[in-house]
């Protein structure tokens, strides 16, 4: 009996099998990602960068949500894997014709290709195809609905891992417009999991989910008190494209009260990092001179984010790689 | 003297050149072709796809109507043939600046390009392109108008060969929306050359061709009649997007009237198969549990559908892949 | 201390870095690049067309502006060098979500790619880039508002030096839209750099640049005056979408009076080529029957702009392929 055995994610023998979400995954399992990560991420600062794991496979990027970024992170981690690659932008194709998703699905399986990444505006949507998938073929979640984005909660510890050489004893704020954020979710789970001593949440009553408390976190609605001797500083984009009419906050009542600014981090303690998943919003949940300023590791998340793909990708493709974990 | 000769598909050995219709195309040719793309079905079931059969060649899909499905099928069977791709929408690119057909044709020539896979609403417009490219090109037709899509005419009838063992005494019956279908006029075609016993046309007066007898078929226009003792039924697609006002039928009645149900099966032969072209509008053409039943081969069209178009691009570009066949 | 040493574009070496515009390059370096150029040439008309100069690299087609035909050129200049190309069509996409220019290539350059070739409809926007980049990325210049297309440019020359042998004693007139084109000014620096004995713009008033003389040629307002004993012609296209209101000229005025006519043409050398960089307005600036008559050499330029892209490209990624031009 596997202590994190899930039935979907896990195959019988602990190893990766489907991304979806990083709840019911073990500690162990997501250390085996950031050391797997952590071998492709000295091979991606050499001049050759790919590796052949994944040649003669095709990965299809089935996205029914438009994201360049995503999009591209994936297709690059995709193809140092030196996989085919196929970009399916399902907006503006096959469901003109009235196909489903399971049919979108069943087809591209018949072309017997080897992994969807899938990006769906959903929660759940790579679950379903999971389930409905081929043995042989890996499903990993681009970001569901509000669900999970679990790759860039992976980048994220992966960050704090290399730059703070582990969890044990670490202070986490994370700082904003949680409710509207399928990246929080998924960071908070992997912080508990890896055992950092405390995460905190900061924002507004308005912009935090109802339950939070729940999630194992303690809550803030100050960023003064919040920040207080944190080691990691995590900020989440104010989206106001996710939010209707009478909820959306003046972008400047917003920064007066939950900008993150120079004087404010000094809160944080000296060596305190700041992340963002990106993109930035200058100015609105973030001071430039931050953003840009010494503490940022931002754009190391950017490129540790191609690491992990490619860990996540690699691990869920071969047995062998697929580490037991049990 | 070649008997099925065809001045501009073949070059003077009777090997194929261009692919733009089953038309004109010898029995012999079409058996290659299917031979090949039974040598690559092997293949695709292993672990290791691809092969390098075109490796450095160019394939260009010339896509002036958008269709995802269609450009990803080609696209998939061009990368495990290890060539390059470049996909090319028209639609949204350099006709905005006025540029002509064969303008657009002659750039791509220029470049050295080895391909054009071609989808285009316009009837003929790969035949016009075959004619002017020059002699190392080859032209694949990818649908053009309501003329044809012969790469799909071979993956049916190639299922058929697979699953039926051969073509002699079978009686086919192609159900539905003849008039708007470029499939069924190719499906037609092959199976004639390929020898079946008969060919049923079943479908209301309305979306039938004028005089559609004229092409070696049986008519009926009661499903009831026309599927007694068929061993092969072919629903086609209703295109009801490529219709005008009075002439659509209600979806209702019409699965009334000719939605392929499991009772109506039973009038066919106990093993008979039920193949669609895709995308299923399911409850409109076919009864769900038709499409997703036993009798469904509708997957296996579209893992055909790679390894024939494997076959059709190898032949076309080798010269001695192109198997004599006068 | 280099005569054309330009701080952006040449390393200390006077190697090439950047290639943005051919301002401020010396004759060594240009002669550098058709050479390779040339070498790359014999490449492509054989089968095997792929080199593996960019092997493992990845080059990035950042197009703010869209443009298929451009787009295509580099995306098969690079996979011909064996790069892996992603396309990142920016209109569609990041900037949606509000990010910056800067914001957008941070990040590509932290998921540690190689090159940008950038096409933006504001000048000087690739300079931006190149100055903002990290050092071991190339920015390729493929379009920069009305200030240049210097590949465009290249591949003009080195259309002339294949056609004519050379540049000494040779008279080049360029017809039209001066005014609003990136490709004159492209061209006339590289004709300046290699020597020709006199550079002629020929246009109407309205479509000429204020000061067109201080660019170091003579200027006419009759094709009949200016094509008077010339070597070369290069037409310009009329970018009736550039202009605004009140100064778009009728298009049959305009080919009255500036349209390349063949009774036009006999006022030019009896050998003169006549060039054009697409997509050509048949009717418009030129008459069908010189635009795809024997004097024409439009699709020859079409060619050699596969060979100097992949010249640039590799020159700018390999410190050895740089060629020191000091």
């Amino acid at each position: 009996m596997l202590p994190n055995h899930d039935a979907l994610q896990l195959d019988a023998h602990g190893r990766l099998r489907h991304f979806l979400t990083l709840e019911g995954l073990g500690r162990p399992l997501l250390e085996n990602i950031m050391d797997r990560a952590e071998s492709f991420s000295s091979v991606t600062e050499q001049t050759v960068k790919k590796v052949p794991l994944l040649r003669g496979k095709t990965v299809v990027n089935l996205f029914f949500e438009n994201s360049t970024r995503t999009r591209t992170t994936f297709e690059l981690a995709a193809k140092r894997l030196s996989a085919d690659v196929l970009n399916i932008n399902i907006a503006t194709s096959a469901t003109a014709k009235g196909e489903s998703l399971l049919d979108t699905v069943r087809n591209l399986e018949a072309m017997h290709v080897d992994m969807f990444v899938v990006r769906h505006a959903a929660s759940g949507a790579p679950h379903f195809i999971a389930r409905h998938v081929a043995p042989h073929i890996s499903v990993i979640n681009a970001g569901d609905g509000r669900h999970a984005h679990p790759t860039q909660g992976m980048l994220d510890v992966f960050t704090i891992r290399k730059l703070k050489g582990g969890f044990a004893g670490l202070k986490v704020a994370i700082v904003g417009d949680v409710l509207h954020s399928r990246v929080a979710r998924s960071e908070i789970q992997a912080l508990n999991l890896l055992g950092v001593q405390e995460i905190r949440v900061i924002g507004p009553r308005t912009l935090l989910p109802a339950a939070v408390e729940t999630l194992g976190v303690k809550v803030f609605h100050t960023l003064e008190q919040g920040l207080e001797d944190v080691d990691v500083v995590m900020m989440l984009r104010l989206q106001t494209e996710r939010m209707s009419g009478a909820f959306i906050p003046s972008v400047h009542d917003y920064f007066a009260r939950f900008g993150l600014t120079g004087k404010r981090l000094e809160r944080a303690k000296p060596d305190a990092i700041v992340m963002h998943p990106g993109p930035v919003n200058r100015g609105i949940e973030i001071d430039p001179e931050v953003a840009d300023g010494p503490r940022s590791v931002i754009l190391q998340q950017v490129t540790h984010g191609i690491a992990i793909r490619m860990a996540v990708m690699s691990m869920a493709m071969s047995p062998d790689g697929g580490d037991k974990t049990a």
